[in-house]
């Protein structure tokens, strides 16, 4: 079987990590060219990652590069623009969450998609991420009787780049970054039932000198099949990358951590290299991390997408989950200001979903 | 110094804990007397602990066993009579959780105590339990900065003696039984602050057969100094009694898990005797707990209401703190119905809290 | 590149392990051939993982499959037949532990590799463990200054097949099945350093009934550059599989738990399907983990060998390494007899290593 | 009944210890004296906790206190001369671990107690510990069938006192420090059987500028009954301090750990008053402990202790305790030179144990 041609858009944090994915775990899959906005990012992953083609124009990289597959793992307002664009050169399209700043934005996205025949493949790691998986089956094989409860959290000191910090091009603060993963996997462990109402709070703590975009929330959706999910998100937790899942049912519980719960303990006196993401030191305790990508899904996810273009197949995981993901996120934010439940669907028009929370600025 | 005389009201579980507390840890009280609706219980009781009175007679109990305090281990429905008993007849209490069914008894009860000069200690044993008062007096020395968000959980299966299940008599089901916890512990770790508003979602989902009542709860309570408080609690958790907390600060984080992270860790092919309160088996992986009262802080709960009725002090946790919990369970009843956020002060006039919740039945 | 021929010898739980390893992780590598002592066993394997030739002949498999590779996952005893034909047939080999059941046939086959000019790789996959190669990453970057100590223990109730029972076919117990993995990652931690001497005792304390070999096991391996490290290993501890190490240094400490360690915690009261190797049920509360094969370095340590022989590179773990350790199990079997010390070289002429403990049979 | 008066003898870290268990949890005692050697520490002493009578003359406080019990406190080279003048004045003895520097002191202060119909009790905390008498409950309820082997540990990174490290005043280094905790409570748990052999490893390998005692340890006890115990005993280990046992049956294990398996976890990014014993830092990751001396069994020694001289009954950890654990400790430096496993009974005349390691200085 030949290799399928893959364009990645975006040099930063997550492009790296979806190379590191696709080089060690999906050899069904070739990186030929890499977009990004600066070019000398894009010189510099091409040759970190042995990639031929690099470029600081976008048409060029999706139409002329001879890719199957764009792999977006560009900043949330740039979606938009490089789906269209994928769609309109017939090539499949991987995107990293959240889908889309907008709810228009995410439908004519999938549209778009739809009418060009190609897989709007939504990167949501956690649907793949081994340990979660694990849990998933042995709750299918009926470990813990009916599920009535979810809880999922995921937590740091805040992200590196500035972009995120502004709402007028992230659309949002740490519900629209990381509360898409809690979300997403609740939909995914449910089997997709739907949502029927949410309610959330949230206030910015921490980072308040830096954005104006939440950095704390707590956020409950209740589904239509009787399930409370809790999804806790927060920009404003020092010590490292934390994420966890708990799973409450009938018959028994799961709880799954990914990164405390797979750690060695180390005591350093002195510090060394580096422990975990986001973590501020290795000096003392620290929770050193392995085989990180692995872990959070990335590789499994990844090449089930690949697999899915070879094979004609529908992705577990698609454009319109996203799109049902950044409706709950627009409900949370608009509860969060009128301090009750927002019944789904709900889809106003705003021009970032943040709005909803703080007013139109 | 003399031994305060205590007479104990009930001879059930929480009694039993009571009893183990003052006499292993609590020397300068003396146990004098025991009340139970069941004289067998009564008799039973006082032979296993060596009291010399006892009485399924309240009033015998309270006036004339020569006490100075009265300790109520009654259930909810109980809690009214028994405390305007003891304060007509001088009597200083202790008043097991939750304060009383309602804020009218709530009020009755403080103002017959203040009237008649007697003590009304609010018996909320986390405020002093070791593992979390170390939680505490690190967040007070610095540890984590500003604190912005807390989280308590306290789980288990269900318990026992069916009055609990009867929410005529309960007044609720587990947020009354368990949830009163947690929201005293927000307002102990916040020094008193204020809560602004309440929101809750509850349902029914394991012990439906058995209660009306609400099984598994999510409260979020927020205060006026801006910290978001979530609480947990649920009767349909099996594998043990499970309790918890999670302190998060602008300059760091704090996790105390009072069962399992105080547990041992076994294995055993047959089974042996006890593991942890509300456990379903010993065979298999087991968490055996030590110390549970003590490590609850039952004892130094106890120690120190005795010490403020020897000293004359005000006690840490009064009936003044009962009774803004229940409002604040108040307030949660009624935002699991409407959906919404309920501000504080809210005391709307009903016979039960849960009636807030199921309308009046 | 053109894909590395592979034939496993062997079809039971370790080449079950191995082919899972090659087709999810090694593309590099292509499984053609399968040998088994019972064809039907051969058949089977070969069917469910789609191997086109399958055979109870080994000369068959080894001379006339095409191999490049002769992956070797038979009990102890078949290893140096195996061994020698394959390299008689000029095949590269990788071989499970331990080496040999002799230091004569670990000489013999180590000849005639270096002989036949084809690798002989030893699959030792504690070398080769994300978690495990984590440890040792820190600590080449000085987290825990210098080593002084180590310390690994693997434990289970016991393998499934017969021939482990019989000392004449095993070589010996838990230490010839199991503290090979720890003795040979001490050498590993060390880089190659020399052991000095061995201390070792040793008993059969659940298994009585059903071998003569040792069920439970301590070993006491000291360097030459003053390391003290101990290797604890069991076939007499219930619960499921047990992999752990700690890494004691002037500057820090670090422990991995590659179990329990990664595990999520469940409780069920009904159970359900697997939770992890050698688990007695899946009833009340369990540990299920995850990606085995890859959390214990299979995939790694096999990509690794495949790559040795593409690039012709030196494997890092060698059959010296093998040599090595089985030098030092004899010297503890013999230890564990004369309750003193043994100190290395240690070669003596014994029909099996555990003579050196139970005296010849 | 009246309070059983106790002077105290030492005002160091261990005294302070004991000074907390009585005051707030054993009322039946009473400390009426303290002595030290520096009349200012006593003075301190006294002072910080409301002490009657404080004096640097040893033969005053034992003779003219008034006492009735004399608590020993005090390095291991002053307690033969305080036992012998304790027994000589009618004082029952609480002596803090290890017993005595050599066999014939030991012997000595036996027959003097002896003698003099005083009771000589071994303050061997592990022995009364909490959750190790949990677990040992559960193994004597049948949880994990036949014992078959022990391990405990106890490390941290070396004792303030400078006396430690002078093995003309200590005796020893870590084994004769903290080895005796594991191997009393290897005793223990098995009703005091006899051991049979004892082999050892040790090393220096932190405190080389500061002394030439061992600060690194291995034990090996085996016992008649054929329990294997392992202590494993370290003045090497930074972190803080730790204190941990695992237990390994025919049907089953039980671990438990008394330091982090108890603690709260706590990130601060800028610390905070006191983790733990030994703790270098509080930046970063911690382990917060709580109730130090509670759950490392001090009250309920001393409690028990008490008791006996009230009641006069037989203490359960005794002199005779003690001296088998030095003379354990004796077998351990003589394995630990000659390379081989001393037989027991073992009670050769040196001037202190570590001579039998390092030769007489």
């Amino acid at each position: 079987m030949q290799k399928t041609k893959v364009a990645i858009l975006g040099a930063g944090f997550i492009a790296n990590i979806h190379i590191e994915s696709y080089h060690r775990f999906v050899p069904e899959a070739e990186i030929i060219a890499v977009y990004a906005r600066d070019i000398r990012k894009a010189k510099t992953f091409a040759e970190k990652h042995h990639i031929l083609k690099w470029n600081d124009d976008l048409n060029d990289i999706i139409q002329n590069s001879g890719c199957e597959v764009i792999d977006i793992c560009l900043p949330n307002f740039l979606h938009f623009e490089a789906t269209l664009k994928a769609a309109a050169a017939d090539k499949h399209i991987i995107i990293e969450k959240p889908l889309s700043v907008t709810l228009e934005d995410a439908d004519e996205m999938i549209a778009a998609c739809k009418k060009a025949g190609v897989k709007l493949m939504y990167a949501e790691e956690l649907c793949f991420a081994p340990k979660y998986e694990r849990v998933r089956q042995m709750v299918n094989e009926g470990a813990i009787g009916d599920i009535y409860m979810l809880k999922q959290s995921e937590r740091h000191s805040g992200p590196h780049s500035d972009w995120f910090y502004d709402i007028n091009l992230s659309g949002g603060g740490v519900l629209m970054d990381m509360g898409c993963h809690a979300i997403a996997w609740f939909r995914w462990m449910l089997k997709n039932a739907k949502a029927k109402s949410v309610y959330a709070t949230m206030s910015t703590v921490l980072h308040k000198e830096r954005t104006k975009g939440e950095d704390n929330s707590v956020v409950i959706v209740e589904f239509e099949n009787g399930v409370t999910a809790v999804a806790e998100n927060s920009w404003a937790k020092h010590g490292g990358m934390d994420d966890k899942s708990e799973v409450y049912g009938t018959g028994g519980v799961v709880y799954a951590d990914l990164f405390m719960g797979n750690a060695s303990i180390a005591y350093s006196k002195s510090g060394y290299g580096y422990a975990l993401e986001k973590a501020d030191t290795t000096i003392g305790w620290t929770f050193p991390i392995f085989e990180e990508a692995f872990n959070q899904g990335y590789p499994h996810e990844l090449k089930h997408f690949i697999e899915c273009v070879q094979q004609n197949k529908e992705p577990l995981v698609t454009g319109e989950d996203g799109r049902a993901v950044l409706e709950i996120i627009y409900a949370a934010y608009a509860s969060a200001t009128e301090g009750k439940k927002i019944m789904l669907p709900f889809a106003p028009s705003v021009s970032k979903p943040i709005d909803l929370w703080l007013g139109s600025l």
